[in-house]
């Protein structure tokens, strides 16, 4: 069996019992269900085992509608893709989620997700498993990203950050090859680390000078409305990049700065021998990433960035999508997985 | 057979092959040599095989005089130790060695160590295997320092941080219960950081404002030099704090604040449960830790810090030889570690 796209992201499963290569599987047959629920889009798709995308659905989807809404539009889109992709519910065996908030990664519920009222605690593994009758693996989409990303460009490259700048500020990161999700699962959360710059400017989250509120899509916006510039949202942002306005460039350019002030400490803490820079904000290209690259090579030991790459996200909007196929995948090619399909 | 204080601290090796479990060892009858080469100290300690200490040594010995001396020392300060003990040298099954530097994972080769002239590149395993004829495993001295602290103290804890103050400052990371050296063996590095109040610092490395040219033992001594005080070490600054001396202890707090800055960063990118400070200034007890504590509780969210301890070292100068007798206990009792024991 070939895995193909499927890097090791060993993550913590049991290693005893029986190997998959030893199990007489045929991939092509099966397929998983992949979703990005993001903040205001839902992305589904359906892939092989090997992790390539059959089919693919993007659409305008707000998480605040609740869990019960956005998992039902993820299970009837899922059903559509499948019936485009010739396949039926009975080909699938596993589903992958990513979810824009901290996910309690025994039980698989989002906990205290600031953007996603009404999910906080709500068991979207039974509600999967109910509906759709296969095991599922919920995660932060950021955790996501950085195994998508890993998976498609760097399989042989054991400590990624994934950094994810868009309405927030979040990292997803594997470190000796292994996704670290931390005590809680809240790793890889700098969004509200303080940075110099931020002081004086309050931040949601009740603290002062906290990274996302002075280099996330929305500050950047509303530091160019201080001067003047129509941008309402990091969208705007980006378009005034993209017409070559210098002012929207500069702030683009700071912002970078200030998440390579956040990095510097990060890199020198974990070492790590990739950085992506990714999510919405990252697709300003190059001025954002001059930015991080400045701030990180002044500030850093010649010992910690020797051997770094700082790369923008090459994935794009498909990296969680293929993180979380990749993800449901390890998990349902797991001997646990292999025992559960047999029993099934 | 039962490994006692020995926490399984999994580190990235392979789970193939035997397991320990269904092999016959007799643990009383085989021992460890396990050496915490320090700066300017050197501890060496026979264990047996669940990590208690049998017999120890602690010398002052210059890491400078370089390998083949400061080697030759442990090794007959090992022979002694075994003979105390009532053990031979061919109860050993392994060694090992903590050196205060980066050491390369895969080679155990000490690499770029700024305080170890001669070691550079070193093939330390190679003389330990020409000379004592058993594996060695040879280990950054904070990570075999948070090896030992958890095995003492926090078997259950998947998520530990051990912050060494003292001449120098860097951190020994274990995340998800495995040890992170990071790309370069180089993760924990986290003297070098730039600190707010170290503007204007000039640091050894090159650099303005490191944390360690402010809160590092010899740079409170410094600072308190320039308050009139006679200190020129870590060690002065300690008596000083003994003897009640404000302007020594608000130093010290004031140092606790500047690592606390540090490690809040720290914090909400891996999210741990417990920070153990320890080194030598960790010896100024409270003074320390309170200042720790204030940034760190004051700068978090509540969600990084809600389960988060923040403790003094307990295993104290322990630390480091107890986690190098478990490291090198788990490589000896590996599948691949039993299979080249039965091969000898
Ligand atoms: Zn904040
Ligand atoms: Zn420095």
């Amino acid at each position: 069996m070939t895995l193909g796209l499927v890097a090791p992201v060993r993550d913590g499963m049991s290693t005893g019992g029986r190997p998959p290569s030893q199990f007489a599987l045929n991939p092509t047959g099966r397929v998983v269900i992949a979703a990005d629920l993001g903040a205001s889009h839902s992305t589904i798709a359906i892939t092989d085992l090997a992790g390539s995308i059959l089919r693919e659905s993007r659409e305008q989807l707000d998480i605040a509608l609740g869990p019960e809404h956005v998992l039902s539009h993820m299970r009837d889109s899922a059903a559509r893709l499948l019936e485009l992709a010739g396949r039926d519910l009975a080909d699938v065996i596993a589903v992958g989620i990513g979810l824009p908030g901290p996910v309690e990664f025994t039980t698989g519920r989002p906990s205290n997700p600031p953007i996603m009222p009404g999910w906080n605690g709500f068991d979207v593994p039974e509600w999967v498993h109910h509906h759709l009758h296969v095991p599922v693996h919920v995660e932060n989409d950021v955790n996501i990203m950085a195994i998508g990303e890993r998976a498609l460009f760097f399989p042989e490259v054991d400590d990624v950050i994934f950094v994810k700048v868009a309405t927030g500020i979040g990292a997803g990161i594997i470190s000796g090859g292994r996704l670290q999700r931390g005590a809680q699962g809240t790793a890889g959360d700098i969004g509200h680390v303080r940075v110099e710059r931020g002081a004086g400017t309050a931040c949601p989250c009740g603290n002062m000078g906290c990274l996302e509120a002075i280099a996330s899509g929305p500050a950047i916006a509303a530091s160019l409305r201080g001067l003047g510039l129509d941008a309402t949202s990091g969208s705007d942002v980006l378009d005034l990049v993209r017409q070559g306005n210098t002012l929207a460039i500069q702030a683009v350019r700071q912002a970078g700065r200030d998440i390579g002030e956040v990095l510097t400490t990060c890199i020198s803490f974990i070492n790590p021998s990739v950085i992506v820079i990714g999510g919405s904000m990252a697709r300003a290209g190059e001025h954002l990433l001059a930015g991080v690259r400045e701030v990180v090579y002044t500030r850093s030991t010649p010992l910690a960035t020797e051997h770094l790459s700082i790369v923008q996200s090459q994935a794009g909007s498909n990296a969680a999508v293929i993180g979380a196929a990749t993800l449901s995948i390890q998990h349902a090619l797991s001997p646990e997985g292999i025992d559960s399909m047999i029993a099934a």
